[in-house]
């Protein structure tokens, strides 16, 4: 069986030589003649799987280690009878991390005694919005979400008007991009839903950057009392406009999905979804192929406080400003070399890990503190 | 036998009530009535020590639990014949944190690959210059030392010219503040001496206000190519020029001796002196009436880059950006309320460990993370 692979899919090997021999590709110059003879194609994003690429091929399974499938044309794969899969909410954990660790500075910064008093609103509960929403609702913040496609198919509870998530102390955004439908998400928030926005609020956004309108939310930022805004996705990046990221308080290069285990899951899922297409025992797991984390433990006394440990404990494993900083440095670069070093960052991110990685260990552990511990999905030892 | 003491000393109880019946005052309101009949004069600096209070009292020994003897009159003790302790050094390892977790952010914001290779100039090798020199020169920093009084005392050996250090990649200073003698520091860093810093440099002020021409201060950061500046200590201070504090980096209400240890540390050196001068044993030790720090203990794996660890650790234990954002904050209020905010904040200060509290636990330990955490003196466990 030959499975032709995008090189850059992490631990190819390790997961799938025992199914097949594997040819490696650039993803970007992957050719008909490269798939030709290939039974299965492995793909990331930057690689477009189409009628051009396979007609005539043998290919009878797609898998591709990403969460969006923009770049799959998953009905010629249907009509042709050939079996996808793609990597849903593999780094669902990764952005809900990224944006307790914004939450946790942002809490530092505006002095809260305690964070969980402030409301979030979140657009798009899918995987990354429901992660998310669950560790705030077990830390217990309000959270309020917007999903009208959910809304329409399960019903009225559980949601909320857009203008009421608007309204919240925090506001983050989850939604995919989309032009068309009956609710697109492109310049979701306009100039008029900007403006409704003050300077107690935050505006996080790690969807994709079209789901703002870039014009409108510059100008916002530049108007009085606006609010603090966290970039970590922009539209046209790699391209990022100077003016803007200087007016945002955080700002990173598309990273906030790159732990570790988001990218190694990816991989994990579709070998999984190709070992239940050959009818084989799924075996392997990404656990056995990662190396230790290099922060494995902490150890919180009875003289911790829940609120102070978490903060600790968040940002010893994953603090935003690290990544802010190093991306704020490019902004001195001349405009190509910014685009450039934005691809270099996420290129060369270097091993982030998540929270279910450290183990937290609680010495005559208040209850306080393993509810916070649980809730932000750490491991937990009591 | 009877002790007067300072009601603010940390642990008065816990250490002296063996020695004698202990007298609780409040230092700023101590009067001659009130110590007239004891044995034992315990204070901290906001009581003034000299004949006034003292005359015709049975006192025989005073302590005080600061580093700073600026409040009592030591030549009239002297005369009477009176012993008298005070607590160098007991802050040394506090404000020496303090300066370590500035440059681990100052390295995050610049992006130091190392930032072993920067060099720091260290004004004043006391207590504090010297806990501080020790460690960074463990960690591989180019040190450089100026330190006048000592030199003329121990010879050219070891130290630099004060223009030398001035040109460091890092100022940092850690003289009293003094007018008169021949190495009067009032104003050591006046108009041109700050003219010659430049943008790629930080200076920190951890010494006294008075060390640094404020007014001069000011107009360095107004003009171009300024260097980042981190103040800690104020001329003036509780009152604090808004205008400065919002023209430099990092800015805290002079709390950088502010550990626990530090604290308590005062208070077990003139515990020690009195049973020295009393001919008791000295049973007692800091160690036994502190409660376990929060946090006790963080492990890291062989996974780990001594580097990357270094400042998760420091920053886990102490991060000088959360006392920063809390002053912040303040300068949002009118003037009076700002100088009240200051002292509030020393008053109320949270508890803060030293890095000597923290175990750290290395697996499959490298030599390099040995070093460096042995250099930042952490509790190391292997
Ligand atoms: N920054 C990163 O590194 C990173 C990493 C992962 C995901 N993402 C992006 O985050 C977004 C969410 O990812 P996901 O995996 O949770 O996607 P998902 O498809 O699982 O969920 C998206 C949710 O948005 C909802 N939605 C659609 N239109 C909406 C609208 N107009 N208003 C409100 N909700 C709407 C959908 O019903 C769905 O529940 C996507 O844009 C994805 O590309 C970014
Ligand atoms: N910010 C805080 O919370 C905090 C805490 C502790 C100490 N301090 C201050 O830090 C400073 C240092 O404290 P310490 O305990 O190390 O004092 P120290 O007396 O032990 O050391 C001071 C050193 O400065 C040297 N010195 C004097 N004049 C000098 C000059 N003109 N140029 C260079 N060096 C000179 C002395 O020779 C001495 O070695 C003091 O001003 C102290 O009040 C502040």
């Amino acid at each position: 069986m030959l499975i032709v692979a995008d090189e850059n899919i992490p631990l190819l090997d390790r997961f799938f030589d025992e199914i097949g021999s594997i040819r490696r590709v650039a993803g970007r110059e992957m050719e008909p003649q490269d798939v030709a003879d290939a039974d299965i194609l492995l793909v990331r994003s930057v690689t477009r799987v189409d009628r051009h690429l396979l007609e005539g091929s043998r290919v009878k399974f797609v898998g591709t280690a990403t969460i969006g499938t923009d770049h799959v044309d998953v009905d010629w794969l249907a009509e042709q009878g050939i079996a996808f899969a793609s990597a849903p909410g593999c780094n669902a954990a990764s952005v809900a991390e990224y944006v307790l660790s914004v939450l946790s500075i942002h809490a530092e910064e505006r002095g809260e005694d305690d964070w969980s008093d402030l409301s979030v609103g979140i657009i798009g509960a899918g995987n990354v919005g429901q992660a998310l929403g669950r560790r705030l609702t077990r830390l217990g913040f309000t959270v309020k979400i917007s999903d009208p496609p959910r809304q329409r198919i399960e019903g009225e509870g559980g949601f909320c008007d857009l203008e009421d998530v608007l309204a919240c102390d925090i506001v983050t955004l989850h939604t995919p991009l989309t032009q068309d439908g009956d609710y697109p998400t492109h310049h979701l928030l306009n100039a008029d839903r900007l403006r409704a926005l003050t300077g107690r609020q935050l505006l996080i956004n790690t969807s994709r950057g079209g789901v703002v309108d870039t014009q409108a939310l510059l100008a916002r930022l530049q108007a009085g009392d606006a609010p603090q805004v966290v970039l970590d996705v922009w539209e046209g990046e790699p391209g990022v406009d100077p003016d803007l990221a200087r007016a945002v308080w955080l700002m990173t290069p598309h990273i906030a999905g790159y732990s570790l285990e988001g990218k190694v899951g990816g991989t994990e899922m579709i070998y999984r979804a190709l070992c239940h297409f050959l009818g084989l025992p799924a075996r392997k797991q990404a656990g056995q192929f990662m190396a230790d984390p290099a922060l494995s433990k902490l150890s919180f006394t009875s003289s911790a406080t829940a609120l102070d440990a978490a903060h600790v404990a968040i940002r010893a494993c994953y603090d935003v400003r690290r990544d802010a900083a190093r991306y704020r440095r490019v902004l001195a670069l001349p405009e190509d070399g910014r685009a450039r070093a934005f691809d270099a960052m996420r290129r060369d991110y270097p091993v982030r890990r998540e929270f279910s990685s450290v183990k937290i260990q609680l010495k005559g552990g208040a209850k306080e503190l393993q509810q916070v511990f649980k809730a932000l999905e750490f491991k937990l030892k009591v």
